[in-house]
């Protein structure tokens, strides 16, 4: 060292400094001019690779592995698929909520058919029928008094349980099953898929006209594009399926209970739950609630005792934790950690799109969410993301950067429109993040 | 004692022993006027009553304490279920094989949607998969090798996607669905539950005459008769669904590995774990395949993973134990177990069957089982009971006696036939054989 300090003087030393500062200045111009608004989302990924770290110290499980991986380890080449909305973003809060959630079955438990025989929905666990009915009085999204719960292989079998129900007996032709576009892209191969002589798809809800019944579909908030829904047709002979499903504080303000006739949920959206297949309906009509019952009987002989009761021990540690201020036996709040996390994203996102010049975003209302007791903007499951300028085909586009989305048209709108997963896990939504950054025309 | 010795001299012992001797003859004459053979029974029902306690001895569940009670607890005035086929017969078994067969779920385990994207049927859990293989190579039951293996929410669900699958695409009308009568009850229902374009229910096999494409299910061992089976209709134009859900050992003997086009199976009348609502479906041709996982995707969008985890490691004691001669960690074999109840359960019937004059039952042939290696006559997981004389209505009959079983009628057949369930809980069976006994005209 002194050797060193002999041959340079403080002059040349000086000059270093000044030469370093120069080439920082520089670099920041240059930085600024491709996009600051990416640079800084870098240092905020930074920071959501922190949390998840820290989420998933206890855990040695692959997902937490590839969770923690950095964006320069994953290369630019390899494909993102946001094409499904696959929940696995939840993973990290369920590791770090630790054992409370295990279920133990063992070989001789729950070998019946039958859950309940007082129940006009005998195949329903009485275990989580009372935590629905609490973690929708905890959370104050849905009304249950005077409905019968019906539970489903997801609620996707209850959305067809439903069609079945509602479809009047012996009518003339199949009812028409609507919904507004853009709307959930497999209601209308989920209605056409066997040629019901019941019901019909006929189409997006705001064209349609025609007299006599018909069943209209209201998803709220809205899958694809995170819209707060009401009904649109309003005509006498309609009846109304609520797909409520994303009515859950992490992605929209709870106004108040909601109150219809035929609601579904499922644990895939609101817990993350989605290899459970637990969906669960609440319904008013007692004569319909039969008929889906009916249906779930024909169908699958009733729903997975397992899943019911792992369903259970979840929600239940979901009321726990929002019942206690601060979280609960050490565990942050469910939706806290969730909001937060959608929160942390959607700014992300929003910088990114913003800072692109191609892409533009929905933009939602703030509004007061009587749950977590602030005024907050909707910040959805998925992103109802839109290809600006002359990209005409947003699918075929982001599919030549090897991002995988769904394009408009299987919700029935323009192709300039794709749907894009907000809730994969960290690594990849931090490499779409920075894809898109680096996407130029 | 001196007392009493000295008020009663030799003379009166003698006496009264005589009287107690002509008593006990009378008696037995009386019984034997009344039905010796249900007498027995009553014997025999103490040692199955026995080894239900040996078996339940290590757990404190309801199902046990039901299932040790005595028949004079009972009463008589209990209505007996038998309608449906619950298996709940098998809890004694697993009870016994104790932790083997626990499973331990964590709450961030199997949330993903997806199994094994590298599978067509992306939702099924590679260690199922892998079980499945074992247990029909074990048993020697079906031939696996260059079939998909799909998972359905039950053999329910399959028996759907297969129609699904197999209807010709955009055929003039929908396709004929037949089987032999009796057929299961519930086909009828659910291939017309949604009056299908695709298919339709066109009634018993054996008088199906039209020509054009038709599928025929084939059940076999065929629920309700417990009869092996074959396609009857022989066209040029069938597809065959072979329903193989009692094709085990201890319901028939194993004659060869079972190859056909498609073939379903499930672990309620395999195992007895009706509740997780698990079944399979090996399927040759790999379009076939693709069609049954694509209605499965729109129907529940998969099968829950949790079931599926259990369903593999139930499947995996089974083989087990079926592997160790004499059973597997102090452990009986699963199909020595199960092959000795059905044995006993059909003896008593037999018995009381005959005893009865009222009654009668089918009579099998034996065969040779090449998995139990030795020959037997099937022994039906439902006994396909005929009322003889002048009762025409069976299931009137019975209820009336208040036993609940499931007319001829719903199986397309006589009412003088009914279906009655033999997989329910010790207790139920044998107060069943016991009101049999009781009943006279």
């Amino acid at each position: 060292m002194a050797k060193i300090t002999g041959v340079f003087s403080m002059r040349h030393f000086f000059v270093l400094s000044l030469a370093l500062n120069v080439s920082f200045i520089l670099r920041t111009m240059y930085e600024r001019e491709q996009g600051l608004i990416c640079f800084r989302s870098e240092t905020q990924k930074g920071q959501i690779t922190q949390r998840t770290r820290l989420y998933s110290s206890s855990s040695s499980s692959s997902s937490s592995a590839a969770a923690t991986r950095t964006e320069a380890q994953d290369g630019v080449e390899r494909v993102i698929n946001l094409d499904q909305g696959d929940p696995t973003m939840y993973e990290q809060y369920w590791q770090h909520a630790g054992e409370q959630t295990t279920v133990v079955i063992r070989g001789w438990q729950h070998m019946s058919y039958f859950s309940d025989v007082s129940n006009i929905c005998w195949f329903l666990e009485p275990e989580l029928a009372k935590e629905i009915v609490r973690v929708h009085r905890v959370v104050g999204n849905a009304v249950t008094e005077g409905r019968h719960i019906i539970v489903g292989t997801g609620s996707s079998q209850l959305f067809l349980a439903a069609l079945f129900a509602l479809a009047p007996r012996d009518g003339p032709e199949p009812v028409s099953v609507v919904s507004q576009a853009p709307y959930y892209s497999s209601y209308p191969s989920m209605t056409d898929c066997l040629k019901s002589g019941l019901y019909k798809w006929a189409g997006a809800a705001q064209s349609y006209s025609k007299e006599g019944p018909y069943i209209e579909l209201v998803t709220s908030p809205n899958n694809p594009d995170g819209n707060v829904r009401r009904s649109v047709v309003n005509k006498s002979e309609g009846t109304l399926v609520h797909d409520l499903a994303y009515y859950w504080p992490q992605y929209t303000p709870i106004s108040s209970p909601a109150d219809h006739e035929l609601m579904l949920f499922t644990v895939s959206k609101s817990t993350g739950h989605a290899g459970m297949r637990i969906g669960w309906a609440l319904v008013k009509d007692q004569e319909v609630a039969k008929r889906m019952i009916k249906f779930i009987e024909l169908n699958t002989i009733g729903v997975s005792k397992d899943s019911q009761l792992r369903a259970a021990k979840v929600l239940q540690s979901v009321s726990d934790s929002s019942e206690h201020a601060g979280g609960w036996e050490g565990v942050e709040s469910f939706f806290e950690f969730s909001y937060r996390v959608m929160a942390e994203r959607w700014t992300l996102l929003r910088e990114a799109v913003n800072s692109s010049g191609i892409f533009s975003l929905p933009e939602y209302p703030p509004a007061y969410c009587s749950f977590l007791n602030r005024v907050f903007e909707p910040q959805p499951a998925f992103a109802w993301l839109k290809c600006e300028r002359d990209i005409h085909d947003c699918e075929s586009f982001l599919r030549g950067h090897r991002i995988l989305a769904r394009g408009g048209k299987h919700f029935g709108v323009s192709p300039k429109y794709v749907r894009v997963s907000m809730l994969d896990r960290d690594n990849n939504f931090n490499l779409f993040v920075k894809r898109l950054c680096n996407i130029h025309l």
